[in-house]
């Protein structure tokens, strides 16, 4: 059997009993004739009480020896205490001292980012970043069950790959025995052969983007989930988003209810968040950008502040869809109007794509859209954009044999955790953060 | 909501209604006034009949157009046939087709392995392909569930990393803006430093080595699952690996029953992986291998010929404990006799290390084992093993701050899919394989 031991999380079904609990020391103060210690077991925090002549003699003389982060074993019966960290408190017997930690690094005080992220495997104990990264686990969870339980079946994309699927400035490169191999960007192409024999897939796994930008919002790696189904229109793809954010966000938000407070983070505006989403063109959005004061001139791609002024705007999640086709990859399907028939052949004004925009100045958290099907047309999109149609032969069979039409997006988790969790940068939404600077530990 | 439309592996739900099915033609046959054909749409195979003067006269003619991977919607009704893949079968009265295969380069003939994995993006389309691929969906359904439900938190752990875990010959490298990074080959020094903040998690990724191994159970890209947990020891490690390892091959068996038969795979063998699973200790290997006539002299590892003889004399997963220290990691606790006390800053003449043996050549599945938590004698293990103490201070933090018996292991992925599936070669377990000169598609 699994080995099943005391856990702090679970002290309420230990009320009234003696139990053993390991962990280590997160705090411990001493006053006269009572000691107090809030014990950490990586599943929670719990206040431990010692008084003189109720407890061992020993473990309170022990008591003085142990530091911060010290590792114990304390026995002794579980009580409700609404002051302690679960509300559950263990009216100490015993005290065994497993591991006397030395001075820690990491105080109560104040430190400064650069000394935390260098402490990262130290930082990773203390409270908010255990909860930011409880989250974390819980979105995944979220993320794969909704599509496991539509019936999407995981498809997992190579991380190594001969060439770019969106040019190769921002690649980082390998050799792979004898030639060239470039870490993954996005697992879309893959994930679309996958729609082809599967229907409805996903591929979940890291991507990387050797970019030097060192804003709050980007990791050089990071975890996306790209959904990718058959028969999809761009409809259909936005309600199926619209549908899986709302799922993530009320799930994490039902069963992480602890670690969200631990986070401080505002829940009404979490729960507010509900399908539909509003949805509006890049054109219109254009307007809405004007009347706030930060225009775009038609054409440009949309930044922070402009992602921040339609936040505001909606103050929910919103779609921005038919974005010039001139600002986005080759496999998007195009056409000449908003809502008017594909372009095939020739150059279509706008793009069948659709991005969302978080609230809150969290900014984009999904992009995607319909993807190129018709053979002639994507061959001529590769052409244009000065790619080699060689490196594309397996992306274009799925144009020579039986192309339907097809959709899909790709959510960075980061960014969404980031969301979620409601903190500053996307460093705290993974264990070990990669960025320009930032390799170690 | 959610795009919901008939889909094969539904059809029970449909039977006696008329319903409208898109996807593509697996096989297609013609004798006089009936048509059949195979419909393949992503869940499933069905067979649709067309009879002259009961389906509409342009779908009998259309019949003719349609080629192998055709894309096309038939309507019509559903109803029980067990001559049918999946026991139902569509009376077609309409057929629309979406797009015309070019001639499919995949034919029910044999092909050479080289040919389909130059094809791999339509290969998967087949169905031993397709089966293979959706049990490795399950496998990994059930390994998170696993942990999820013992509460173990999801630790990603990074890709990019600057030094490696156990040598630097089988590593990928990259420019990592000023400096070089390694692609990771493991999780578990990360994962460590995740099991003293949250008690027990798992890292599950993807790992790369750069070996130059062409043998049927190496890939150079594959995905290992990796628990770690505080206060394990290796009798603990044991006991998880093989309730982990029952737990996986019995939800999957049950669950994948159709694919597994698709894939002939002997289910009896498999029912019959329940733990406990016996334990060996390496000493005790090396006589039963000398017994079976494929000697090893002690101090060296098993290879290939001595694991498949290990698994023919169990017939189930075997565990291989307590190895001689030398061929194992800096990492590995170590003590001087099996089952004595630790060795502390001296040579221990074992490692308490665990690794699983898959029965029927499937080979090691598992390796694992109790960690060094001793900061002393893990500084001298990194000095024997030519490592730089700079690299790991991070490491040795762990036994600076509360340092506790720990112990996890790692699981490949692909390798177990293979011993489930009953492939003949790893390649056939993930969607786009990467082996020595395998990089594309």
């Amino acid at each position: 059997m699994f080995k099943q031991i005391f856990q702090i999380k679970n002290s309420e079904k230990f009320e009234g009993q003696t139990v053993t609990a390991q962990g280590w020391v997160y705090q411990s103060r001493s006053s006269g004739k009572i000691k107090f210690l809030i014990l950490r077991d990586g599943t929670g925090l719990m206040q431990c009480v010692l008084f003189k002549g109720e407890c061992q003699e020993a473990a309170f003389l022990d008591f003085e020896k142990i530091t911060q982060e010290s590792a114990i074993e304390v026995s002794g019966k579980i009580k409700k205490e609404p002051r302690s960290p679960g509300g559950y408190e263990m009216g100490v017997q015993t005290l065994k001292i497993l591991h006397i930690a030395e001075n820690y690094p990491i105080s109560p005080k104040e430190h400064g980012v650069e000394f935390l992220m260098h402490n990262r495997h130290l930082w990773i104990r203390s409270q908010r970043q255990w909860a930011a990264l409880k989250v974390r686990a819980e979105v995944i969870k979220a993320i794969c069950e909704f599509y496991d339980e539509r019936g999407f079946i995981r498809f997992d994309a190579p991380i190594l790959t001969p060439s770019a699927c969106e040019g190769t400035t921002t690649l980082f490169g390998t050799d792979y025995f004898d030639e060239k191999a470039y870490l993954s960007q996005s697992g879309q192409l893959y994930g679309e052969t996958g729609a082809m024999a599967f229907g409805n897939i996903y591929v979940f796994g890291p991507t990387f983007r050797a970019e030097k930008s060192k804003t709050r919002k980007h990791l050089t790696e990071f975890w996306m989930i790209e959904p990718e189904m058959a028969f999809y229109d761009l409809d259909d793809n936005m309600k199926l988003a619209e549908e899986f954010v709302e799922y993530v966000i009320q799930t994490v938000v039902s069963r992480k209810h602890q670690e969200l407070k631990i986070l401080e983070r505002d829940l009404s505006k979490l729960e507010n968040v509900r399908a539909p989403f509003p949805r509006v063109s890049y054109d219109e959005a254009i307007k809405v950008l004007d009347k706030r004061g930060v225009s775009v001139p038609w054409g440009e791609d949309f930044g922070a502040p402009h992602e921040a002024a339609l936040g505001e705007e909606f103050k929910k999640p919103v779609f921005i869809h038919h974005m010039p086709s001139q600002i986005k990859a080759f496999y998007f399907k195009q056409c000449n109007e908003v809502g008017g028939p594909p372009a095939v052949k020739s150059n279509g004004r706008y793009a069948l794509g659709c991005d969302l925009i978080a609230p809150d100045g969290y900014g984009e958290i999904i992009g995607g859209g319909q993807r190129e099907d018709d053979l002639e047309t994507l061959k001529l999109r590769i052409q244009e954009h000065g790619l080699s149609e060689d490196d594309y032969r397996w992306y274009l069979d799925l144009r020579r044999y039986g192309s339907v039409p097809h959709a899909g997006f790709g959510m960075g988790l980061e960014r969404t955790v980031a969301w979620i969790t409601g903190v500053e940068h996307v460093r705290e939404t993974v264990p070990y953060p990669r960025m320009l600077n930032t390799l170690r530990p």
